[in-house]
């Protein structure tokens, strides 16, 4: 018996069944319902002979040994958001338990074949995503706020970990994971609308987005909105408004996917006999490519001081986070491409705008690629989130075919 | 001796030294303090012979008699907010006083002439602001809300009063005060910028503006700022923006002093990884003639429908409260520009923003007029709000001509 895309719908139903309720699924990572997703997981590995091993950032590693000690990784992530849906995180998980059975019956695979369930990957408890993958890549640089980080109850992190077997100041030691690998592959949902819009089930993914995040601070003059003539008025949210505005034309004369977003204005004193006199206002700007990621926010920039002089206001920018563009591995996109060409007849190349633990990955200099199942109505984090089924099976086998595929290019 | 403005300056820092403290006035109605400054104000009509009387709505009035019943009414408020301005209010008050005195001198005038201080104008502890005039202007509809009202203590509006030896219920018997009025007259500080800004100590208010108000919401839909390209966005921020900066030409093309102050915008979800859902926006339209205010809303509502569609958004418009522009009188609006002139040579013609009790008078049919001081800066409703000492001894020089053209024109 080959391949059996059905059985991954059924187990992520069971899952679903198992560790979700009326409000969506509930695996966040560090909780006893994750626990036992954890030991499902390892009940429905066993019979491969793949054998399991947690490291010590408590990513759950099962390794079917091949003819050489080189690995072939597939990833994905077990925990949940709270009320989330029945797809993200653990199809990658459960696709990958379906190609490993079919790999383990065909006798030694040419490289070792390793699927990984990395640990909170969503950061939902304690606000810190992608906790495991960053720990094997050694990029986790902030272990010193992650001592001191409390969920809302107030138990710390490191408390948390501990009841789960995780030591905080040894989870950097998970970096002899990546040792081995030659390559990683990872299936996840879109969580956008692309793939729907376009109405192709697969895509393969050229990288995540590098990211550009500020908060911009207009500051006008709070006046009276009955005594203050029209041209007396230095109105923060003026300069706000253009530059929500204004990122659009930016991003369509940069182009190449780039999406920018103004996500909110706080207005002070935000009442409707004033003025506003500061606007805070929050830009998100996203790129694939490094330097097109810098020109939108130097357009962005330009455009935001000519605004604050035609509306005299004073504008400043604040980093609060950013990040450079991760690019895939250009081998493994072509591997993937033709994957989905067999399986679906079209493929779709397409940027990620959400980070993936296959960011990660790709940071550490392992080749990686992804693959993108469609997303109904672009839905995540909801338990709306959904996938036609036959584009689940459809997203099983191009795993599998693309499984296949990278064994036979990095064993040569 | 005649007229003396340098007194006005004198007594208005004696009260502020009396009620006020390091973070400006603190005559707030219906408190201690306010009482103390109505006593005050006894201790200083009372030389004049003018007799005091407080009506049911706790105004106070002090009356000189004159040849006839007939009354010229000087109104003003001695209340202020917390931490307020040494001018707002009072300064009508005092002006008043010194215009008393005067007229007191001279025996009996023509008309009797008749001060009022106000009872709350702000509303400052209860949130009903213009509480005495509108009693007596017989526009107070709203008794079975105050009744209800507490103030931030919890303590019931009925109850403060009481304290201060006012019936709620027996307000409105206030409005006998002005059966025998046969015009208003009120000098305030402009709190806006326009006199300040054409160098002008002095100004005529044409009236008070009509006000439209209301909540516009913006509906699109949530989605993430990473996966969700440029144009399969539905952006709720798209549309408030495009109509703060709308509502500028709009009063431009309606002209005559036209406002419009959007104070405001919340967003939701408001994160910097969303495209906005919804937008909240607070939109305030003002005109002097109702038909333009009309017009200022209805082309208002047309270009948010009209970038509905852009947007592909829902808009909804909910009215939090609107009022009719308030016209003065005209035959007193050309004698306060004569007396302005002749006092500071030249006058200014101009709309109030603000309500004040003047408008209350006015609705109830009492020919009404008001002279605008310079404010510095525009400002009020803080201890920074000032204005130039010289400036205020003109106004009071004007308040008073006002007064004697008044007399003479009533009387005929």
């Amino acid at each position: 018996m080959g391949l059996d895309p059905a059985r991954t719908v059924a187990e992520l139903r069971e899952l679903q069944e198992l560790t979700g309720d009326e409000n969506g699924a509930q695996r966040v990572a560090w909780t006893d319902t994750w626990a036992r997703a954890r030991q499902w997981l390892r009940e429905k590995v066993g019979p491969t002979g793949a054998v399991e091993e947690v490291d010590e950032a408590g990513n759950q590693w099962f390794t079917l040994a091949g003819e050489s000690d080189r690995a072939l990784l597939i990833g994905g992530h077990i925990d949940s958001v709270p009320n989330g849906g029945w797809l993200d995180g653990c199809l990658n998980v459960m696709a990958g338990v379906e190609v490993l059975r079919r790999v383990a019956r065909e006798g030694p695979p040419p490289l070792t074949v390793r699927l990984v369930n990395w640990a909170d990957e969503e950061g939902a408890r304690f606000g810190r995503s992608l906790f495991g993958s960053s720990a094997a890549a050694g990029s986790m640089a902030d272990q010193d706020d992650l001592r001191r980080r409390k969920d809302a109850d107030g138990v710390p992190l490191p408390e948390a970990l501990a009841a789960h077997g995780v030591e905080l100041d040894r989870a950097l030691e998970a970096r002899r994971q990546l040792e081995s690998a030659v390559a990683y592959l990872e299936l996840h949902i879109e969580q956008g609308p692309v793939l729907e819009s376009l109405d192709l089930p697969l895509g393969v993914v050229l990288g995540t987005f590098g990211v550009e995040r500020h908060l911009v601070t207009w500051k006008g003059q709070a006046a009276h909105a009955g005594s203050t003539p029209m041209d007396k008025r230095r109105d923060a949210l003026a300069g706000a408004a253009k530059l929500a505005l204004e990122i659009r034309p930016i991003a369509a004369e940069v182009g190449d996917g780039a999406v920018c977003t103004s996500g909110g204005v706080v207005c002070k004193p935000g009442i409707v006999t004033s003025v506003v006199e500061t606007a805070e206002q929050l830009l998100d700007q996203r790129h694939l490519d490094a330097a097109k990621l810098a020109r939108l926010l130097e357009l962005a920039k330009g455009a935001s001081e000519r605004f604050a002089r035609e509306e005299d206001v004073d504008v400043s920018w604040d980093r609060i986070w950013s990040i450079e563009p991760i690019l895939f591995d250009e081998r493994l996109i072509e591997l993937a491409d033709a994957s989905i060409r067999e399986v679906a007849g079209t493929s779709h190349r397409l940027p990620s705008g959400p980070l993936h633990d296959a960011a990660e990955v790709a940071r550490a200099g392992i080749p990686t690629v992804m693959v993108f199942v469609q997303s109904l109505r672009g839905l995540s984090h909801t338990k709306l989130e959904d996938t036609k089924e036959e584009h689940l099976e459809l997203s099983v086998q191009a795993l599998d075919r693309l499984t296949s595929k990278a064994l036979e290019a990095f064993t040569a």
